[in-house]
């Protein structure tokens, strides 16, 4: 069940101007311990929820990774989402409508200071694990470099410490294919519908990569020239899936979010934070990500003073840390049981 | 200079119809050897033209792989395409008005039957060396399949025998960003306009990589959360660029003919066709072309009984082949120049 915290007070925003009263939907699983030791937060990615137990399959159940039965369990919707959190479909309260494209621009550091105004709202000081994967590193880093004290381990998964050229690149793609639908920027939720589903398309390819599809999508061997293939028809499915659930002004300012991500902004470069960042790592990488390359990813971890690098071997790409949840599992649960004292 | 062939009679479409009259722009470089056995043919990529000494860098001069003081050098403009041959925004002569939406659906045999009628026009019995980079070896695979006698040799860089999910996911996600922008339709050439250029943003995504954009879009350390990033700029200048020159009409027929591509149908699959095409071939691949992965070129240089597999080292992805004509040339010129009696 989805929990809300409204918070009385401004969020100010890293670029500038605030939101009033944000509103923090979350999930939990499990219990606190009553000492409190027990705490798992998870950050989510991009169009997901705060509801983990609904897009990470087999990892909040019994004997997984993210244990109810041992692990008390959080996650935050983030900022912009349309999935409680204060989002451009709320009220503006400046003007009593819908902000739709008047939606503050926020960076992932302002998602992390939604995610701390909730952690001490419940007094949660301490937090036995911080999980990200994909762009739900992006604010686990941000928050682990931000807050260094509150959290006793890390695992990152497929995600990076800084927003890469090609990540950014693919965003701006998205981007300009929910432009190119001219109802974009109309005063109603449904605006830019097509232009969405095409940037989840772009955003698809991203994920899968080309063993993705080629393992997935195989048409019969002798299929007629003018036949649908099973790829068009899979790309859209996906972007009408996700027009079904989601709005372009959220899709549009998370991707704006998600290019802002640099843990050395201000603070000497990613190399000069990430070498002072002294919190147990397990840094993960997928064998056929596009997104987050394996390569990037051993990389981050050699950057880590405590980092360290494991892989999970998929055909999936990007999309692996959704679907792999038996390796994932084999490598999250030790790491999070490992005594660290 | 660009020539044209006007041919008096139908070309019949494979999935049905007729192009009436059409015309064929083609370029030609070097003389025609009194035996006629200098020929070199080049079957052009996407969005490029006949003009192989325009978009193929370092390859038509003397000294490279196609030396015009030795060749006689053929490239014919694709079907569909806005650089002479019949378009889309030429007139229907059923209508008296130009195609736009109304172009037939050709495929990629109809490319390669145009190719023929210019052959057959030019008297050209013989090709020293058939040529396809990319799509480019879309055409020229299925048309060495279609006449192997006419084909001493063959070059496949960067290609495939048929079209993959992978890249039918990527043309999908294209027509989706064409079809978002709701001017695409309109009778005017011009419409469709910011659909393509998002297209082209989704199509320079997979030409160049993690790998490319990592290594020439890379922003100043410290920039600033609401500073544009080179990565978003280059993205945009892309899209622009391509409609200055091109039309979503002609863009979404060649999408439509890439993903008929296969060199199986009616003739019992892929593998039985490669396995009977007994023409000496040169498979290249490059490093890090997520397009056409060096393994699947690899593959298909194992399927074909003369075929032999070279690659190319490369961090610009697919867009190497346009790139890095040193290795290029380093690999074409002996291949071509073989003595293979």
């Amino acid at each position: 069940m989805t929990k809300f915290y409204n918070h009385k007070g401004n969020l100010d925003l890293e670029i500038g101007g605030v939101i009033k009263n944000p509103v923090i939907a979350y999930h939990t699983y499990g219990e606190l311990s009553p000492s409190c030791d027990n705490v798992i937060w998870v950050c989510h990615a991009l169009t997901a929820n705060s509801d983990v137990a609904d897009w990470f399959p087999h990892t909040v159940e019994e004997g997984a990774c993210l244990d109810p039965s041992k692990y008390f369990i959080i996650c935050a919707n983030i900022l912009g989402s349309p999935y409680g959190t204060t989002s451009p479909l709320h009220e503006n309260p400046d003007t009593g409508k819908p902000y739709y494209s008047e939606f503050p621009h926020v960076t992932i550091r302002d998602m992390v200071k939604a995610h701390i105004l909730l952690a001490d709202h419940l007094g949660i000081d301490k937090v036995k694990a911080l999980v990200g994967c994909s762009v739900g590193g992006f604010q686990a880093i941000e928050w682990a470099v931000m807050q260094p004290e509150r959290f006793e381990r890390m695992i990152l998964c497929a995600t990076d410490a800084k927003a890469t050229p090609w990540t950014i690149a693919l965003d701006e793609t998205q981007r300009m294919a929910i432009k190119a639908d001219k109802t974009y920027g109309e005063p109603r939720p449904d605006a830019g519908m097509e232009g969405l589903a095409a940037a989840r398309a772009i955003g698809l390819i991203s994920y899968r990569g080309p063993s993705g599809y080629n393992l997935t999508q195989k048409d019969p061997d002798d299929i007629p020239a003018d036949a649908l293939r099973r790829a068009m028809t899979y790309q859209r499915h996906q972007g009408d899936k996700l027009c079904r659930r989601y709005n372009a002004y959220s899709y549009m300012a998370i991707l704006d979010a998600f290019d802002t991500h640099d843990v050395g902004r201000g603070r000497g470069g990613v190399d000069n934070v990430l070498k002072g960042l002294d919190i147990p790592t397990l840094v993960v990488g997928l064998t056929t990500d596009i997104v987050f390359p394996p390569e990037d990813m051993q990389q981050l971890a050699a950057a880590l003073p405590r980092g360290r690098y494991a892989q999970i071997s998929s055909p999936y790409g990007h999309d692996g840390f959704l679907i792999e949840s038996d390796q994932l599992n084999a490598l999250f649960i030790p790491f999070i049981e490992e005594d660290l004292a």
